[in-house]
């Protein structure tokens, strides 16, 4: 099978680590695999790099800032395809035009649109090791392009979807997705297995693990992504398309962000366009919005909540209250003192009870939910930052998901969750 | 008029190098001149590289090495037309194949077979600064290849001669070239202008300012290059093509070299073949050969001596003795404690009094020399170690270098040399 390896910062960070990377090569290919690898920089590289640029021009070009920050990647391709030549494997090192990975001509934040596979095909077929520097891209005319902080993700799952690998592996300093942050809850597990949408709603939703587009990626071709850590031999978390057998294991996981900041407009006269008069001022000023709740309140009202990104919270609120400015009936409140806590799972909506047993648990811990939100595979809440701690610890026991799955009672079946 | 600039490592070493860089490129561009420049890799750069891949293979892999070196220069050109850019002065990067620079299939050493100059002269009519990287060229694979140390000398040369610039300038830590070191002769005085052969034997005799390959190439296309300082204003010094009228200025400098060991074969039979029976064993083994003087002794058996780099002496004098080892009449002696110093100057071997001059100083000075060769445009002794400061500082007084060369008396004119 063909497996695609990619390499994280933390993976090659020192001449150690890119020997450690060596050996992971070997004992993958020693398994009968054909293994492509994709590299990212050394370490703290590209932060290097980025001050070196900000120290020289303000705003840095960005045609220049990718010339700048693509050498990163090329040295840990040259530095690795040595280091399986030293154990005699024959390796070769690819820079992003000489495969080519084609992207569109936009500096920082390109995206891949095609990528070439004859020299990789030839490659993998004698036996070589090709090392493909990440992150990076060539446009049609010839320049550097850049995909994006945490890009190489990207390349990798566009590297195995270009040769119709078996498994894209992201080898990185954590062992695979935990069913929450194990810094916050010791008693957090591994989850073997996740479907790509969860894998979206975690990453969204916190547990910087993964590129978000890199999952998206995958999940439009249906590629396979191992999580796992450089460092041990464990098997990770596979991401893969959901096993439509399963029904059993349904919270994967607790994921939380505490960016947010909640905007609460009350009064608002019931009538069409009462949402669009709140939130036209917000999304054009090119504030992201996150969870939107609207209630009717009493007798022709309605209150509008909606939560944006923490360093946007000043912003929206000046740019809310100037639209209601006319509009006296109307009172806009704001907190940035809060956190979202999410329950996520496969198919969670048409099972019962879940939201019942997650604001039961809440509940006992004095936890006041000042908004939800769900969809498909999530149910998110809004607390005050105080709660923040008990929250998801009391949600991921009652859950279960501090025991080992095979160790979960099932979940009961019946009325859907809300 | 075009003007090529290369900026050295020392040049662009620090982020405050490399502003000043660009002040100097404004400057140039604001007399009126349409600037084209050459960036090596900032400072100590490509020695951490070679360190790392050391640490990671023994005999790190050629082709690999080209890509791992070849990450300075890109770090410098995009940080130098960031610099620029931050100035108002549109600019724009090159790696070596997006120019391209097109060079033999050979890694850590590639000669530069063709550059072409479409994207180049197109920046240059739009008021654009092309920053390209030295050091660095693309084979017809698409393989990233070196030229070897100091090459960034020769990228600059190759584009002012494809652009038919007016010159090429090479700005360093130094203010051009000196009669002599000025480090062992305080005295020693800036040289205006010497012919490429002349700066030929100062390039191989040890002053390594400007790589050899460079001048051989800038001779070859008659491109005058001008060696100058990036910290101050001076006009440095013009290397150009043999003025034709210039008699007078006729030593332009003393060189040397320290790295020289001599091995001196005595008692050989006078007959033919004996110089290459001596010399074989050690051509043989890839060691090079500096001087080589024949003297016929007397009776049918002659001396022959010659040198090589201290580092091959052991190696040499092994081959020599083992050769020799069948004739019990050859004696061979090793000394590895001598130096050569050398006059050098345009037009030397047809002007009087040259030598006779030389050997007079020298012997003032109680200095015995122990081997002598000439060539057109330089004579060279080699003398004990000790005496090297004394010999050099008295040739450099006794031709009159430390004066201004307008304070120089003039050469008489007569007989031959020697």
């Amino acid at each position: 099978m063909i497996i695609v390896q990619k390499y994280g910062g933390t993976s090659v960070g020192s001449v150690a680590l890119i020997q450690r990377a060596a050996e992971r090569i070997l004992a993958c290919k020693a398994e009968g695999h054909q293994v492509a690898v994709v590299v990212s920089a050394m370490g703290e590289e590209t932060d290097r790099l980025v001050d070196l640029a900000r120290a020289i021009q303000r705003r840095p070009d960005p045609r220049e800032m990718d010339v700048l920050l693509a050498s990163g990647e090329q040295v840990s391709i040259a530095l690795l395809a040595m280091a399986l030549k030293e154990r005699g494997c024959d390796a070769r090192s690819y820079l992003a035009d000489q495969i080519p990975i084609h992207t569109e001509a936009v500096h920082n934040k390109a995206r891949i649109t095609h990528v070439e596979t004859e020299r990789l095909h030839a490659d993998l077929a004698a036996g070589v090791v090709p090392v493909i520097a990440g992150f990076q891209g060539v446009d049609e005319h010839g320049n550097v392009t850049t995909l994006g902080r945490g890009g190489s993700d990207t390349t990798a799952v566009a590297i195995a979807v270009a040769l119709h690998a078996g498994e894209c592996q992201i080898l990185s300093d954590v062992e695979g997705v935990y069913t929450t942050d194990p810094r916050l809850v010791p008693e957090a597990q591994l989850v073997q297995r996740l479907s790509f949408d969860e894998m979206l709603e975690l990453s969204s939703q916190g547990s910087k693990i993964l590129q978000i587009r890199a999952v998206e990626f995958a999940a439009k071709h249906r590629m396979p992504i191992r999580v796992m850590s450089s460092a041990t031999r464990g098997t990770g978390t596979l991401i893969a398309a959901e096993d439509g057998g399963m029904e059993a294991p349904l919270v994967s996981g607790v994921a939380f962000n505490r960016d947010e900041a909640e905007i609460l407009v009350t009064g608002v006269p019931h009538e069409p366009g009462a949402g669009y008069r709140i939130l036209e001022p917000v999304s054009s000023a090119n504030i992201e919005v996150d969870m939107i709740v609207l209630n009717a309140a009493d007798s022709g009202r309605v209150d509008v909540s909606f939560t944006v990104h923490r360093s946007d919270y000043e912003h929206a609120l000046a740019r809310v209250r100037d639209a209601l400015a006319t509009h006296p009936a109307c009172a806009v409140v704001g907190n940035d003192r809060v956190v979202k806590i999410s329950l996520i799972g496969v198919g969670m909506r048409s099972h019962a009870g879940i939201a019942t047993r997650m604001f039961a648990a809440l509940a006992r811990e004095g936890i006041n939910v000042r908004t939800v939100s769900t969809s498909e595979i999530k149910i998110s809440v809004l607390v005050d930052e105080a709660h923040f701690h008990r929250g998801v610890t009391c949600l991921h026991e009652a859950f279960d998901l501090d025991q080992p799955p095979d160790r979960r009672p099932p979940m009961p079946r019946g009325s859907p969750v809300l």
